[in-house]
């Protein structure tokens, strides 16, 4: 059993907000973020999938394949996006940086052929990120 | 003379928008960035300013007078900001990394104390950067 | 369940000694390290907690106050101090980035509101760290 | 218990080929990766061992004693060396990232005083590694 | 005026050698480099061209345009490739980062649109770069 | 004319004093830097030398050459020690970043055949750093 993983990046927009409170409330516990405006992020994307390496081609997944994936299930859906208002899973959903991990994990668990989905992990910023294994 | 750079970071949305364009135009010319819904950044702010060192202190600029003036003229107007719809030089100029770079030189420009300021570098993101040493 | 990492930084002076043993045994141990003059690192400090995420604000811990218990437990306690001289439980223990990560455990586990503390990494360098998972 | 890490780095020419395949199928699966030229990376290789802290030395083991390990084992038998052609493990097994983290763990396990071979990474490019824990 | 600068990447394979030496001059100046079976690198390159904003799209150059001309020009003649053998200024010149710097220059001198060739740098490793401002 | 860098680390102890003030004074102006106990840093240094390209051998300065005189020249003499305490140059000189740049460049100037030393750029924390081009 061999762990891959490998990075993706993309820019959007976000906030944080929660409809059911009022402005106050939102901005005492979101602070800054809650800026109806927007802010937005780099956001760094590590898909980590495991599996038995194929003795003949020495792959655990097509790097390809793997890389053509993230980029059709989770790139082009979240860069140069607004996530809240472009991004169907966060119209109701705060995208925190752990929303957005488990959220990519939806996206891609059962759609990397050979290898099973180990681990999501998404940096909002080099000092903060989320890791997800899955709902178990 | 000496040569001392400090590092800030700050995380807005932007996009690119030409009004007397037609969004076919925008498209055109700005591509995914033409998205007005925005996007974001977590942009890393490079100053670099000059001087001699002082023989008794061994400072060519008070390092937290200097992160503090970065705090007061950059960090706290461009942080989780929008930058075309909350920062007044975006209003009617396109907040590329270029003209963030500017801008930034233009906030600074003449307010830090016992040195000369060199140079402003911005990182849109990690693989792209502009540079600028002023208006001559 | 889902895991969150914040980063910290602190540079601290430290050495290693044992001062049950002669300088010469000191010096065969611990190399360079043993200069009982000090040296020191920048340390970078990765925190992880793990819990469910707030169906409501999309948080495992409140970002802010993490981010204020590791300024208070550890940041304040090590930034810009001497480990070996200033810090308690280095008085009879050797800094090494083991201990520190060890100690740092310490002082964070129960502390952390709604969460679980996962794991403490520390970086004495960019080239070596260690991961401490508590005490089972 | 704790785990500890060190990087090493090797700087290798490799390509990928299937003696077995025609030149076109090994076009097709391995892309420009079959180029019998080869091309080369800086490969960054990250070891982490575990075991309990020496209460005397604070060390799990010994930072110089590892650093010598991982020079004699891997570093001077990878590094500028083509990896295909020189190395005995890459005869006849693609040298892809997961083969690399297999063989290295290989090549480390059992001959670290002290402690457990926990994990090896092998980061082929910044943005791809491999981990691989052993053969259970 | 104002500079930008882009990165690019590609991983080569290369060797050191002069034909007019004897194998023993080989080794005796180019080390480790001399392999003639070859080592590689992750070589990192950042374009600097400089020139005036225009006004109406706040760009100095083009961005898409500046990266199909690195990936046209330089990325698809080096990457996955062997300098020494499939590069053509590399038959009779060492492909040392310096002259990797000064090749690449003359690829790009003159084709970049409405902006000026300011700085090549080229990484060999994160810890050796060179730069090549041209001729002059 | 081409720039070569090379990068050096080493990770020493330092605090801010001035002799001639009370320590009140020296809180005041050096803050937590002035704590007698010292702290410390991992310090990167970048030496840039300057010159023609051997056309022979492709090198601006012989690499090994180089970097042995950064180890003997700098890395040795400063690499966990306390630079105030056991470096000469700053017994009475604070070790800033900015004097710590000018004592490197006159550790290295002359003293790097066949090419000219252009800059010493020192990093005390990963966002501050001192270029130093020399007397002039």
């Amino acid at each position: 059993m061999i762990y891959l993983t490998r990075k993706a990046e993309f820019s959007s927009a976000h906030y944080y907000w929660n409809e059911a409170w009022s402005p106050e409330e939102n901005d005492r516990v979101f602070g800054r973020c809650a800026n109806r405006n927007g802010h937005g992020h780099n956001y760094t994307l590590e898909v980590t999938v495991c599996g038995e390496v194929d003795p003949v081609t020495g792959f655990v997944v097509d790097l390809k394949e793997l890389k053509d994936i993230l980029e059709r299930e989770v790139v082009r859906v979240y860069d140069h996006r607004h996530l809240n208002l472009e991004v169907p899973e966060f119209a109701a959903t705060v995208p925190t940086t752990e929303n957005i991990a488990v959220a990519i994990w939806r996206r891609l668990d059962g759609r990397i052929p050979h290898a099973k989905l180990y681990r999501v992990r998404v940096y909002e910023m080099p000092d903060l990120f989320a890791d997800y294994y899955g709902e178990a």
